[in-house]
C-alpha cells in the first residue's frame, strides 16, 4: 500500500467527504469500477481513499479542466446521479489548488 | 457524525494522509489531544478524519498563518517529532486552497 506519488506543484486536488447510506446497492462494485476509470483519464494525478465512520476520497489532478473533463464523463455522472439517490446521506465536495507539499518516509 | 462544515471561500486545506507502524505507542491518545487542541486555535474551521489502509486527514483553516501557527504550537510539535520516530512509516502532507465546493444532504 502506498500513499499517491503527485509530481511538482502546483495541481489540484478534489476532497470528498461523504456519510454513506446502509446496504450496498451496488456502491462497491460501481466504486471499483469509477477509480479504475479516473486513472485513466487525462490529468490524473492519483488518489487515497479511507473510510471508517466518514468516508474520504482525496483525487490529484494535473488542473481544472482535467477535473471538469472526468466530471462530465457519461459513466461517472450516472454513478454521481445514483450517489445521490442511493448512496448518500451526505457529502461535501472541495475542488483545492495544492500550494504546498512534502513527505516523510521511513 | 457529521463531514465538517466550513465558511465561505476561500480557506485552506491540510491534506494530512499516512501509513502507521505497528501497534498504538501512545498514538490514539496523542491524536485525540491533538484533534481537540487544534479545534481550539485560532483560524481552524473544522476536520474529517478517517483510516482503513491509508489514514487520511483533512483540517480547514481559515488563512496560511493559522496553519503555520498550529504547525508551530510547542505540543503539536513535539506530537510530530513522535510521528516521525515512532508512529508512521510514511506520510504526505499537502496545503491547498480550496476554490470551490458544493455540498449534498438528504
Amino acid at each position: 500500500m502506498m500513499i499517491a506519488e503527485t509530481p511538482e506543484l502546483p495541481y489540484y486536488a478534489v476532497i470528498f467527504t461523504s456519510l454513506r447510506r446502509e446496504g450496498d446497492q451496488g456502491y462497491e462494485a460501481t466504486s471499483e469500477h469509477m477509480m479504475q476509470l479516473a486513472a485513466q483519464q487525462p490529468g490524473f494525478l492519483g488518489v487515497d481513499h479511507a473510510r471508517d465512520t466518514v468516508g474520504i476520497t482525496v483525487s490529484y489532478w494535473k488542473d481544472l479542466e482535467s477535473i471538469k473533463n472526468w466530471r462530465n464523463h457519461a459513466d461517472h455522472a450516472q454513478a454521481r446521479h445514483r450517489g445521490r439517490s442511493e448512496w448518500y446521506k451526505a457529502f461535501k465536495v472541495r475542488i483545492a489548488r495544492v500550494e504546498r507539499d512534502y513527505e516523510f518516509k521511513i
